[in-house]
C-alpha cells in the first residue's frame, strides 16, 4: 500500500484519471459529447426513462433527425446510452441510459435543474447590465 | 397559499422557471454558455479561486485569447463571473465566480470530476466497441 501523498500514488492517480484542463487529454472529447448542445438534452430526456427515437425527437424541441442520431451514436459509443433494437414489425429501436449514463445523467440533471430554477435571476441580471 | 398541485401553482411554477426541452426557452442560451467548450473549463478553473486573465489562459490548455475573452464576457453577462479591474500600474484585471457562479460551478466541477474519474472506463468501452 502506498501513502496517498507518495510519488507512486501521484503517478497512479495521474494515470487513472483524465485532466480536463490539459488540451491533449481524451477527457476533453467526452466532455464535448456530454455537454454538446444536444448531448445534455438527450441525457436529460433519457434520465426520465427509455424512449423510442421518435419520442426523443418530439420531446427535445428543435433537434433534427440527423443531429439526434449523431448525438445518440456518440453517447452510445462512450457507453452512456444503450440502443435496443426490438424484434417487432414494424421494427423499432429504444434508447435508454446505461448504468454509467444514469450516474452522469444525474449530474447533468442537477445542472439542468439549477439553470431552470435560476433562469429568472439570470435574466434579471442581464436586463440590469443592459440598462447600466 | 396554493396547493402545490393546484393549477395556479402549476402556472406559477411554469413562469418561475425555465424549460430546457422547449426550443424557445431562454434557458437554452444559459445552458449554451455554461456548457460551451470553454465555458465549462473557465468555470472549473475559477472554482479553484480568483485568476488574472493571463493565469486563466495558461491554466486552460488550448484556449485562444479571443475565445477566453468572449467566454468570460458571456459568463459575466449572465452574472456568473465577476470582473474586477485593479487600480495598479500596469493595470490588471481579475476574474472570480459570483455567488451564483459558485453554486453552478460546484455542479460543473462534479461533472468534470465524474468525467475525469470515469475516463479509463469510457476509453475501454470505446476500444471494445471498435474491436467488436
Amino acid at each position: 500500500m502506498n501513502s496517498p501523498t507518495g510519488p507512486k500514488s501521484a503517478l497512479a492517480r495521474q494515470m487513472q484519471r483524465g485532466e480536463l484542463l490539459d488540451a491533449n487529454c481524451p477527457s476533453r472529447e467526452v466532455l464535448k459529447h456530454l455537454t454538446s448542445r444536444w448531448g445534455v438534452l438527450v441525457l436529460i430526456a433519457l434520465a426520465q426513462g427509455t424512449h423510442r427515437f421518435s419520442e426523443l425527437r418530439r420531446k427535445i424541441g428543435g433537434v433534427s433527425e440527423k443531429m439526434l442520431a449523431q448525438t445518440l451514436a456518440c453517447l452510445e459509443n462512450d457507453g452512456l446510452v444503450v440502443r435496443k433494437s426490438l424484434p417487432v414489425m414494424p421494427p423499432h429501436v429504444e434508447y435508454s441510459l446505461s448504468e454509467l449514463g444514469l450516474e452522469v445523467g444525474g449530474i447533468v440533471e442537477d445542472l439542468a435543474d439549477w439553470i431552470e430554477t435560476h433562469l429568472p435571476l439570470i435574466m434579471q441580471t442581464r436586463r440590469e447590465k443592459a440598462e447600466a
